[in-house]
């Protein structure tokens, strides 16, 4: 079994986009800007906004958190969303979701310019991608594929299972393994909560991805010898042998599956360190005006 | 077997659509009005444009067809997609594809205005598709969704192979399967040239969507007893027992198919109807504001 270190690899391309945001500044460019919009005082988004930071200074972007009440009206959030489409330093920004439930966020999505759509949440970079043209891929898959990518993990005419169809992991997840690309070229079947015989499907596949948001629902008689897993899901449980009082599980049960698998990532340290630097990457690619031509 | 007659049911259709236009009419509305660009001479394209033409005339839309030679320059077919995105009398337009190689197909789809693009190949329509927000869905996999729904064919839970990956049947076939609706619920699996143990993968599945091109490809030896064939496949092969000198061959094998399965669609009169018909519902829907409000 070899493990997947998904926070080694994180921390190496954060060096790698820190490097090239130093050499922009030296040339006189301008450092590239991320922003976030948080609505109401959720401890989860809070915290999620907090790694994004420290991330954008850990690699030399600006950062700014934009903060507003729950009270906030629609209205006054697609103006926000406005001025930031307008506000030439910001090079990409992200709202923190959810937002509460008298805003749609549908609606706010989609008043992001697609140019600065970071988190590929915009329909045009979802149907972009779909095609195959340039664009945001969202954080988690964008960064799977990258771990595939950086370990060299074949995927062309494998036996891929994705488990879960949410429109920012199962989904992508599917298309982006099936494309004709590399990493892609897989035969993918994309597996939910309305799937039969779900233990017989994910047991022929190669490669699993697990997406569902149930912790350690993988058990080892559900893989096949020599798979490669990789474990989206984070349930914070009670724990009385952690510091915290709360670990992590995911969505796999690690210890007999990993004695199992050829490839795993652990959570934490997996996928999670993935998703925040391919944030990071989208961001330089803004600054960069690589998906979108700057104007 | 239980032959699905898509000739029948678009038929149908058409005639559901004439008295929703008659009745609209009827109070004083405007009438649907459809579009379509040709380029050059081609012989496919001409026969395509005409079949939409006729299914508009049968169901009481008006149509126009704009005919461009092949030196247009892609200037000015953005200038006429212009035109016809600020037509008001023109509810939706099509390309008909190909265009001539020194003109960006993907230029000119992403300039027309996506309220007017019934052909659903605009990145936003695709990727509200993916979302599950209303959008123009491409008029193959429109079709046979169509035709799932009036058959009452079951799809939740079951295991479907998308035999195909492109970007107006494979995948948006895959997503729409895959969705959370009915249609839909299914466990789809997105299979293509760089799939390996083809024959294994199609053997399990209990419906399959043959659409990759390849005359009478799928052969009995692949198909579960009992399964739903659905034949996207077109290729024209030359025949001593038409008068026209040539016939139409599906994907399938149908003669050997069709006795083992328990639906199937014929080719020609399957899919090729439902996919005409699509592109008249989805011009209704323009015209009715349907998908995106009429401002």
């Amino acid at each position: 079994m070899k493990l997947i270190d998904g926070k080694k690899i994180a921390n190496e391309i954060k060096e790698e986009i820190a490097l090239e945001v130093q050499k922009i500044k030296e040339k006189g460019g301008k450092t590239p800007h991320l922003a976030a919009v948080i609505v109401g005082h959720d401890g989860a988004s809070e915290t999620y906004v907090g790694h994004k930071e420290k991330a954008c200074a850990q690699v030399g972007f600006n950062s700014t958190v934009l903060r507003f009440e729950d009270n906030i009206t629609e209205e006054q959030m697609l103006q926000e969303v406005n001025k930031l489409n307008n506000n030439p330093d910001i090079d990409g920004f992200i709202l923190q979701l959810p937002l509460p439930k008298h805003i749609s966020e549908q609606k706010i999505i989609e008043a992001i310019d697609p140019k600065k759509d970071v988190d590929g949440f915009h329909p045009i970079n979802l149907g972009r991608m779909v095609i195959g043209l340039p664009a945001y891929v969202s954080a988690t898959p964008a960064g799977i594929m990258e771990l595939f990518k950086r370990y060299e993990i074949e995927t062309s005419g494998k036996d891929v299972v994705v488990i879960g169809r949410s429109n920012i992991v199962g989904k992508p997840m599917t298309i982006l393994l099936g494309q004709k690309a590399n990493p892609g070229n897989a035969t993918v079947t994309m597996a939910h909560s309305r799937t039969k015989n779900l233990k017989e499907v994910v047991a022929k596949a190669d490669i699993i991805i697990a997406a569902l948001g149930v912790a350690e629902f993988l058990t080892a008689d559900m893989v096949k010898e020599g798979a490669t897993i990789i474990d989206v899901g984070i349930t914070r449980v009670k724990s009385d042998k952690t510091k915290s009082g709360w670990k992590l599980l995911g969505d796999v049960k690690f210890d007999e599956v990993s004695e199992k698998c050829e490839y795993i990532t652990p959570v934490p340290g997996g996928v999670g360190p993935m998703t925040i630097v391919s944030l990071m990457l989208n961001t330089l690619k803004a600054a960069k005006g690589e998906i979108y031509p700057k104007e």
